[in-house]
């Protein structure tokens, strides 16, 4: 997602938060994930922000309605531009994946009647596919078992398309065309989520300037660091770590 | 291990802390262990607790001389009773197994040392199986393949007895005895921490009279509770959420 926003909108400075001390989000109850997300924004609001992406698939289905009460500025999530993307390309029986929380919230299934009543939804929560990820198994024969039996069920269903309803996801996706087959379209929200932010963003953008990319992280780890670069593509030049507990 | 410490020391009363809000403890940085393990240890000291238990093994590996500093009342880890029962055990070659935070750590290495000089100690950090369990694949065909890919390297090496090194594990026994072969003996410190409890403890029992147990959790899902009840074997009363946020 940030990969996808720092190339769509080239010019325009960047603070990352990753709250990696309490993760994973998609475990947790709705009034946690609230409390969290709320406190991820006070702090970001703090580093004087014009727009707050919500680059998370659980916080975007429990805490949005949340944080734009508390925060005085665009407040984006993965939840709609996911689902756009999921009916631009077509879809007319989807399925979802996603963390338990995120499953259990309904978002999803919600904002794609929201944008075409007629369409079937299926939805499943795959909380090893998070695991799986930060262990590095991505392409791998365990994890392609795995994908088996969350997917087999929705597959049977014939499914046109199945929609990565968690930013880590991406990450699999060798393996779950292969189980999912060629028949089916993977779509996810990191490009969609990133042109809605470019849009919004191109107006009070000011180019030909260097753009600064700080990263706040709530648990500077190594392994953190490696894998985030993995997810980038690039270095993490400028990490600090901060307490969201205060 | 809260289910050994009820059986062993029936008379004293409990109160049990699940900071399920913020787990995994075990892939984090120590900082952010330590610090998260006195903010637990001080909501515990809050309620007049005359003992302390830490059933973790990522929160034992890093925290304990910090609690211990900071609290006026015994500090029990599971490191050195767990390293006492594999030794006991006749351990000459032990596998340890663990999180990723308390293999790197070191722990049980410089422990099983302390307590036998020329003992072989092989770690391995296994960050899947915490998840495996939490998913209710315990006695599963993935999971078995899972443990092949972690273990098969520690038992080339030759280890008579598999030192389970998180509390988790304990769930997986078949399992890892099925790959580990009858030859190596499994041990965990479930039951040699409620013998030092117990042992610590008797003196200020007052027995004959009902106990009271009493669960905080910073994150109450049913979820927790239901993985919580196939942990303990029974029922969970009295269930209050707390923030240690604050």
């Amino acid at each position: 997602m940030l990969k996808e926003i720092l190339s769509l909108v080239p010019d325009s400075d960047v603070v990352y938060l990753g709250d990696c001390a309490r993760l994973p989000y998609g475990t947790k109850s709705p009034r946690t994930i609230i409390r969290y997300s709320l406190q991820c924004g006070q702090f970001l609001a703090s580093k004087n922000i014009d727009m707050l992406v919500v680059a998370c698939n659980t916080a975007s289905s429990h805490a949005l309605p949340a944080l734009e009460k508390a925060l005085n500025i665009p407040v984006i999530g993965v939840v709609d531009s996911g689902s756009r993307a999921a009916i631009d390309a077509g879809g007319k029986n989807i399925g979802v994946i996603g963390t338990p929380s995120t499953i259990r919230s309904g978002a999803y299934e919600s904002a794609l009647r929201a944008l075409s009543p007629e369409v079937q939804v299926h939805s499943r929560a795959c909380p090893l596919f998070v695991p799986l990820v930060e262990e590095g198994w991505c392409d791998d024969a365990i994890t392609e078992q795995v994908a088996h039996r969350y997917l087999d069920d929705l597959l049977s269903k014939g499914i046109d398309t199945l929609l990565l309803g968690c930013t880590h996801y991406p990450m699999l996706k060798q393996v779950l065309q292969r189980v999912a087959g060629e028949g089916v379209r993977i779509v996810d929200s990191a490009v969609s989520t990133a042109r809605v932010v470019a849009g919004i963003h191109g107006a009070s953008s000011s180019a030909g300037r260097d753009r600064s990319v700080v990263y706040y992280l709530s648990d500077v780890s190594e392994r953190f660091i490696e894998l985030g670069e993995i997810f980038l593509g690039q270095k993490m030049e400028y990490v600090y770590e901060v307490d969201l507990c205060v």
